[in-house]
C-alpha cells in the first residue's frame, strides 16, 4: 500500500476551493460540538478540542471516504461517559486518563479488525436494532442534559430515575441558566426548522441558506458568551460556564495504562468501535453513492482505528464519523479529505491561541446544542416502516430502545446484538422447503402445494431453498422424517439441492445420519442437482462415498431412476 | 394436553418384559454413576442418588423420547461444580443448597423455553462446537479425577495448572489408593474394549455380551467395596471411601433461595440447560430414528424441565439425558419410559434400605469409572472429519476444546457459541451471487462465468442465491455498486430474486437506497422472479410503490423490456 493516499497523489487544483469552503464551515460547526460532546462525556472542554485535531488527519491518510467528517460524536460520547462513570469521578485526572485509554483500545481494536479484514462484523447489527439504539441513546442524552438547562444537580441510573430526580429538583432551578438555555433551545430549534426557508426568501440560494442555518449553534455560542461575559452572569447569577481551557496544542504520548483498566474497558471499547464503525460506514456509504464513489469497509476500519489512535496519543477521547458534520461537509462541496485537514488546521489555531474566548461560554448553551442535535437522531420513520413491514424487526427496535433507556447503552446494545442474532438464527433455522412433483409432460419439478404436478408413489422428493448448516440442518432432518413417517409406503427420499450453496460439517453429519437411518429402514436416500463445488467437497467424505450411485444430475433423472426400479420391483 | 401420556394410555402387556429388563440393567449402571457424578460435582453421594429418582418419573410423564435415560451425567456435573465452586465450599450445606437451586433454575428455564416453543435455541450450537465442548470437558473431568486415583490433594483452575500441581503431589501418592484405582481403570478399560468379545466366545449372544460388559462398573464397585470392607483399608491405609450415606427417601420441598444466589446462578443454569438439552435431543433423536419414532424438541424441553424441577424438590442436582445409559436402555429392549420408572423404583428401594452398603466404596473406584466413561466421550472422529471437510469448523472445534481446558466450561461454551454465531454471520454475509445472461435461443438465464450466454449491453443482471437480510444486504449492495462502477455504460440493473424467500426490514431499506441512488444516476433498477409472498409484502411499502412497472415476472421479460427500450433509445 502506498503511504500517500490516492486523493493526495492525484490532487487537482480545481478541488481546492470546495475543500477550503467545506473545511471552514465544518470548523464553525465543530467548535461548539467538540466542546459540547466533551461536556456530554463528562470530560474537560479541551479533551473535545484535542479529539478534533489529529484524528481528522489520521483518517484522511487511511480512510476510504472522501467526505466523512471524523471527530467527537454524540453517541460515542455518551458511551464513553457510561463506560467511565463506574471507574472514576467525572472530570478527574484519572477519568481523563481512562477516556484516553478507551480511545487507544478502540483504535487498536479497529486497526486489528481492519488488518484481519473483519469488516463483516458490522453485519452483526440489523438496521432496526441500530435505529432503536440511536433513538434510545438520543433520549438518554437529551434527558441527561436537562439538568444543565435548569442549572440543577440530579442523580439517576436510567432515563426514568433521571426524570424523577429532575422533577424533585425543579424548585432549585436557576432562572438565569434556564433563560439562557431555554432561549438557546428555542432559537436552535427554530433555526433547524425555519431558518433556511427564511433565508431563501431574503434571496439566498437554497444551498447557501442551508449552510448558513447550520451555523446557528456558533451564533448562539458567540451571543451567549458575550452576554455572560458582559454582565458577569457566571459570578452574579451562578451560571455554570466552561471556564479555563488550557491554551496550546496537546502534548503527544501514549496514555498511562494498566491491566486492570484494560480489563474494565475492553468491552466498552469494543462496543464503541462496533457502533462507531457501523454508523460511519453507513453515512460514508450514502454520501459516496451520490457521487459514484466507493467505500471499502475494511479500509474504513483502518481509517477509524488510526483516528482513534491519533486521538489517544494527543489526549483526546473516542472519535468516529459524525452524521451531521459529514452531510454538511459533503453539501459544502468537499472533494477530498483535504477539507478535513483544513478543518483540523483551523481547529489547531483555535486550540493554540483562542481557548480563552470559551471561558464565559455557558454550559447550558452547550447542553442546548446537544439536545437539539440529538432530537434530530430520534428515528420514528424506521419504527413506523418496520412495524408496517415486519413486526419481529419492529419489536427488536423497541426492545433495543427501551433497553438503552432502562438499562444503559452497553446493556442496550448487547441486547440489540442478541436480538439481531436471535432473529438471524430463528430465520435461518426455518429454511423454505417444498415437496415437489413433475409438471406433466416436462422435465420441470415444482411445489406440490402450488402447482398441478405428478408425484411418484413411493418417492418423497423435497427441495430445500437454502444452504445447509448447523442452524437449519436438523430442521431439514425433522421435516424429512415427518414426511417419511406420514408416508409409510416411501422407499426413496430425494433431496433436490438446486439452492444449496454450502453444506457445513454439522449438516454433513446430519445428512450422514439421515442416510444411515433411512437405509436401516430400507429407504434409499437420493440427491439431485448438487452444485459442482458442493459435490467436490462431498466426494471425499464418508457420506459422499456411501452416496455413490445415489446422486443424480437432475431431478428428472432421479425420478426416472425411481420409476424404473419400481417397475422392476 | 392429556395429563396421561400416550405411551401409558396405550400400554401393551407385550412391552412389559423389555421395559423390566432394561429398567433393571440401567439401574445397575445408574448406581455407580449416580455416586460417581455426585463426587464429580463436589456433592455428597446421596444427592446423586436423589437425582436418580423423581426426575426419571417426571421425564416419563412429559418427555417425547421412549428410551432416553434421564439422571446425573458427567458434563452437567462438571458444569455444576464449576458454577458452585466460587460460591461455597464443596460438600458444605450451602453448596448442596446452591446445587439444588441450580437444578430449580434450570428446570424453570427449560419449562419456560418449552412453553415459549424455543426449541430452536438448540441451533445456536454447531456440531463441531458441541464436539469440542464435550471433548474439552472430558479432558477436564478426567484430569480432575486423577487426584482421587492417587489419593492426593491438588489445586488448579484449569487443566494445565491441575496437571502441574499433580506432578508436584506425586510423592504423596497413597499406594493402596493407587492400587485400587489403577486396577479399576485397567479392568474397566479392558471390559470396554474386550469383555464383550470374550463373552461372545464363551457362547453368549453378541447382544447379551454387550449388556454384560456394561455391568463391569457394578462388578468393580462390589469387589472393591468388599476388599476395603474386609481388610479395613479405609482405616489402615487411609483409603478415602464414600462413607455414611443417609438412608431413607429424600424429603420433598422447595430449596432455599435468595436473589443474590439467583443472580450468581442464572447464567450457569442457562448454559447447563442449553448444553443438556442439545445433548439429550441428539441422543434421543438418534435412538428414535432407529425405530421410526419422533422426537419433538419443544416437548423435550418440557420433559427435561420437569425432570430438573423434580430433582430440585427432592434434593437433587441438575440432570439431563445421558448418552451411555440411554444407549443401553435402548439396546436392552426398553419400549416405553416405564423402563425408567422401574429403574427409579429400584433406585428408591436402594435409597430407602441399602445405602449402608456404599460405606466402604472407595472414591478411587468411582474416579476410575468416571475416567473410563469420559475418555469414551473424547471425539477425535469429528475433529478428523471437520479438518478434512471444513477448516473453519475444525478451528471452532479446537478453539472450543482448548477454551474449556484453559478457561473452564462456562467461558468455553460461551466462546463456542460466539464462534458458532460468528461463522453463521460470516457465511450468511457472503451470499452466492452470479451475473447472468441468456442461454442462446432459450428463456433460460445462467451464470456468465460458467456458461456460454448472451448478455444485453447496458444491462447488469444479477441473481442472488439467498434470502436478503441484515447480514447480507449490504454485501449485495456493494456487489451491485461494484458491477455498475465497472460497467459505466449500464443503464439498467436487474436483480433476479428466484432464490429470495424473505426480505427483512434492513434489506428492504438497502434495496430502497440502491434504487434511489441508481435512479439519481439515471439507472433503472429492476426486479424479476419475485416470489408471491415476498411481493405481497413489498407491494405495501414505499420501495414497492416506487418499483411499479419495474418488477417483471420472469428474467426473460425483463431482458425483453430492456432490449426494446434500447432499440427505441
Amino acid at each position: 500500500m502506498n503511504p500517500i493516499p490516492d486523493w493526495l497523489r492525484n490532487y487537482r487544483a480545481s478541488w481546492l476551493a470546495g475543500d477550503a469552503v467545506a473545511g471552514l464551515i465544518v470548523t464553525v460547526m465543530l467548535i461548539p460540538q467538540s466542546l459540547a460532546y466533551a461536556l456530554l462525556a463528562g470530560l474537560p472542554a479541551e479533551v473535545g478540542l484535542y479529539a478534533s485535531l489529529l484524528p481528522i488527519v489520521a483518517y484522511a491518510l487511511l480512510g476510504s471516504s472522501m467526505t466523512l467528517a471524523v471527530g467527537p460524536v454524540a453517541v460515542a460520547s455518551l458511551m464513553t461517559a457510561s463506560a467511565l462513570q463506574p471507574l472514576a469521578a467525572a472530570g478527574s485526572v484519572q477519568y481523563v486518563q481512562l477516556a484516553v485509554l478507551l480511545s487507544l483500545l478502540s483504535g487498536v481494536m479497529l486497526l486489528a479488525f481492519g488488518l484481519l479484514r473483519l469488516g463483516f462484523l458490522a453485519h452483526f447489527l440489523s438496521h432496526p436494532v441500530i435505529s432503536g439504539f440511536i433513538t434510545g441513546s438520543a433520549v438518554l442524552i437529551a434527558v441527561g442534559q436537562l439538568k444543565h438547562l435548569l442549572g440543577v444537580q440530579v442523580q439517576g441510573e436510567n432515563v426514568f430515575q433521571t426524570l424523577s430526580s429532575l422533577a424533585h429538583a425543579l424548585p432549585q432551578t436557576k432562572p438565569a441558566v434556564l433563560a439562557l438555555g431555554g432561549a438557546s433551545v428555542l432559537f436552535l430549534w427554530f433555526a433547524r426548522k425555519y431558518l433556511a426557508k427564511l433565508l431563501v426568501r431574503t434571496g439566498l440560494s437554497a444551498k447557501a441558506a442551508d449552510m448558513a442555518a447550520k451555523l446557528a449553534p456558533m451564533l448562539v455560542v458567540i451571543v451567549s458568551t458575550a452576554v455572560v461575559s458582559l454582565w458577569g452572569l457566571d459570578r452574579s447569577h451562578g451560571v455554570p460556564v466552561v471556564g479555563n481551557v488550557p491554551q496550546g496544542l496537546p502534548a503527544l504520548g501514549l496514555p498511562a495504562w494498566d491491566w486492570g483498566s484494560v480489563q474494565a474497558l475492553w468491552l466498552p471499547a469494543l462496543l464503541i468501535s462496533l457502533v462507531g464503525f457501523v454508523e460511519s460506514v453507513s453515512v460514508a456509504q450514502s454520501l459516496a453513492l451520490k457521487r459514484q464513489q466507493r467505500i471499502e469497509p475494511n479500509r474504513e476500519l483502518l481509517g477509524l482505528g488510526a483516528a482513534n489512535l491519533a486521538s489517544a496519543v494527543s489526549g483526546g477521547f473516542p472519535v468516529t464519523g459524525g452524521f451531521a458534520r459529514s452531510v454538511v461537509n459533503f453539501a459544502a462541496g468537499a472533494n477530498t479529505p483535504l477539507a478535513g485537514v483544513i478543518s483540523a488546521a483551523l481547529m489547531a489555531l483555535v486550540v493554540a491561541f483562542f481557548t480563552g474566548w470559551f471561558h464565559a461560554l455557558p454550559q447550558a448553551v452547550l447542553a442546548a446544542t446537544i439536545i437539539v442535535a440529538v432530537t434530530g437522531l430520534i428515528d420514528w420513520g424506521t419504527l413506523r416502516e418496520a412495524w408496517h413491514y415486519d413486526k419481529a424487526d419492529a419489536l427488536s427496535l423497541i426492545a433495543t430502545a427501551l433497553g438503552v433507556m432502562a438499562l444503559g447503552v452497553e446493556a442496550g446494545i448487547l441486547l440489540g446484538v442478541a436480538l439481531s442474532l436471535g432473529t438471524l438464527v430463528w430465520r435461518s433455522s426455518h429454511p423454505h422447503m417444498a415437496v415437489v412433483g413433475r409438471v406433466p409432460g416436462t422435465e420441470h419439478f415444482r411445489n406440490v402445494d402450488r402447482h398441478q404436478v405428478v408425484t411418484e408413489p413411493g418417492l418423497v422428493a423435497v427441495r430445500v431453498d437454502e444452504s445447509l448448516y448447523f442452524a437449519n440442518a436438523s430442521v431439514l432432518q425433522d421435516r424429512i422424517e415427518a414426511l417419511v413417517h406420514a408416508n409409510p409406503a416411501a422407499r426413496h427420499v430425494l433431496l433436490v439441492c438446486s439452492a444449496v450453496n454450502q453444506i457445513d460439517t454439522t449438516a454433513l453429519g446430519v445428512l450422514g445420519d439421515l442416510e444411515r437411518s433411512l437405509r436401516e429402514r430400507g429407504i434409499r436416500f437420493l440427491l439431485a442437482e448438487v452444485k459442482g463445488p458442493v459435490m467436490d467437497r462431498l466426494q471425499d467424505t464418508d457420506f459422499g462415498r456411501r452416496m455413490q450411485g445415489q446422486v443424480f444430475l437432475s431431478t428428472h433423472e432421479a425420478f426416472a431412476d425411481v420409476a424404473q426400479r419400481q417397475q422392476v420391483g
